[in-house]
């Protein structure tokens, strides 16, 4: 039998694609990753409406804990629905390889992503370096470990995907020491708190570069706010980071873009989504690579 | 009136999304770009039959130089076609432009592309560096710009995709020579050709590298070739250059990947597309990130 990992893209349910439409319509069994419902893209009663069948909601834990009862079955042609590609943002590797270690096929269908959405922003593909995560800053852990990544993707002229930390199942200590079992509210990080975390990261940083003062810095890059891609309130806004700090983009999801060299053809779209009254000026005598 | 441009993604004729299929149904004017027929991986009848009316196809050329006459029509809802992404691997960012520029709305309806499709290795799209283009190497002419940007995301530990040439209606000189207007075979790169064109770029270059004798040089890394992702026939081999030179991986497309840091998940993988009998030797003590 076969485990099937189904993209569904980045809008509503019928971001899936034909082929793997068909492929849901024929499995024994559906089961939804769970950020998909938590985020509110897909809705499962619109998803079960268009399979015609029910589908098991799984969140993160369960996929860790219990994929062998309930998602690798070897009597089961087993449709697993991820938001996005079942490979790219958030990936699935380890199920895919304890799949094949019970003797399970797999199948991958794989659909748009935020990685490859990123592209509508006007910025090249091609550019991109190693894509970051910017985890919540707390008052007594602010990780920097992302801030190298982006500093080596800008001095060799390469954009960074800053992926925004998302808290969901977080629990509640609170309600714990009541010795109740009770969850924090779903937490989604914005562009703006991202940017804010950027400045801060900065600050924190910056006494370590006393010998790397021609080091370009990510403080003075042009920045690309992205909120709900791919979908119809899809937003892209361009500026500073401090600006992009001061602006509410809405409803989750947001990602961040940092910019490296930022060639003509690039420029021209990225003017479209630049905030009024920027302070960001574009380079003069940009040349197409 | 709205410009769609829709990813059909990297299989066949239902690899388009619903909602993909829905505008496409809806449009008025229906142009397929021309890589996609001359790959054969999508076929035009079939995809008539789906959408029940009739394609134009459009070659690059005719996108670039008559594309006000055929696809920017101020009067018509126009789906334009492109295998994979619209905005990844082949990016249209200059056709979205002069939409815009024409007062024309554009949409964007993503799909999956081989930037995507490459995590299929096992390899973590995060820890992708930037992508390069292995142009053919010609007699006189053997560009190695890419190499630079392979060791660049060596030293950072990084991937590197490479996209490999594609060769289409090439016009034939000879046939010119008697007048007549004639087009050459088209031409697709092979994972063999890459690696042999990458091992003798490293030679070509190496009399340069006197001052850099402790630099990452891709010609021992790992490298993993990729063919017809996302179709039936897809096929992964992972193993060192000289290896990938010696094999026939079929039919196009294919593509290269140069590995930076594998992490322990990602070896778990890549062992399985392990050429037999390869002298890869995986680094003993890796730690996940």
């Amino acid at each position: 039998m076969v485990l099937y990992m189904v993209g569904l893209g980045l809008g509503d349910e019928n971001d899936i694609t034909v082929k793997g439409l068909k492929i849901v319509q024929q499995c024994d069994l559906v089961v939804l990753e769970a950020y998909t419902s938590v985020l509110g893209i897909v809705d499962k009663e619109k998803l079960e409406a268009l399979y015609g069948k029910p589908i098991v909601v799984a969140d993160r834990d369960t996929v860790e804990t219990q994929a062998d009862e309930i998602i690798l079955q070897n009597d089961k042609n087993v449709a697993f629905l991820v938001v996005g590609d079942p490979l790219c943002a958030t990936t699935h590797t380890d199920l895919w390889l304890r799949a094949r270690q019970k003797g399970i096929q797999v199948e991958i269908v794989h659909n748009a992503s935020i990685m490859g959405a990123a592209a509508s922003s006007g910025l090249s593909l091609y550019n991109f370096g190693q894509t970051v995560s910017i985890p919540f800053f707390e008052d007594n852990w602010k990780p920097t470990s992302f801030v190298p990544k982006i500093e080596y993707n800008l001095q060799g002229g390469m954009h960074t995907l800053c992926l925004l930390d998302i808290k969901v199942k977080e629990p509640d200590f609170k309600a714990m020491m009541k010795g109740k079992t009770e969850y924090l509210p779903p937490r989604f990080m914005s562009v703006a708190t991202a940017a804010q975390q950027l400045i801060t990261s900065q600050q924190l940083l910056l006494p370590d570069n006393n010998n790397n003062n021609n080091k370009t810095h990510y403080g003075t890059a042009l920045c690309v706010g992205l909120a709900r891609m791919g979908q119809p309130t899809q937003q892209i806004i361009a500026g500073t980071l401090e600006e992009l700090a001061q602006i509410d983009m809405g409803t989750p999801l947001h990602s961040l873009i940092i910019c490296g060299d930022v060639h003509d053809l690039e420029v021209e779209v990225l003017k479209e989504f630049l905030v009024e009254g920027s302070k960001y000026q574009f380079p003069t005598n940009n040349s197409e690579q």
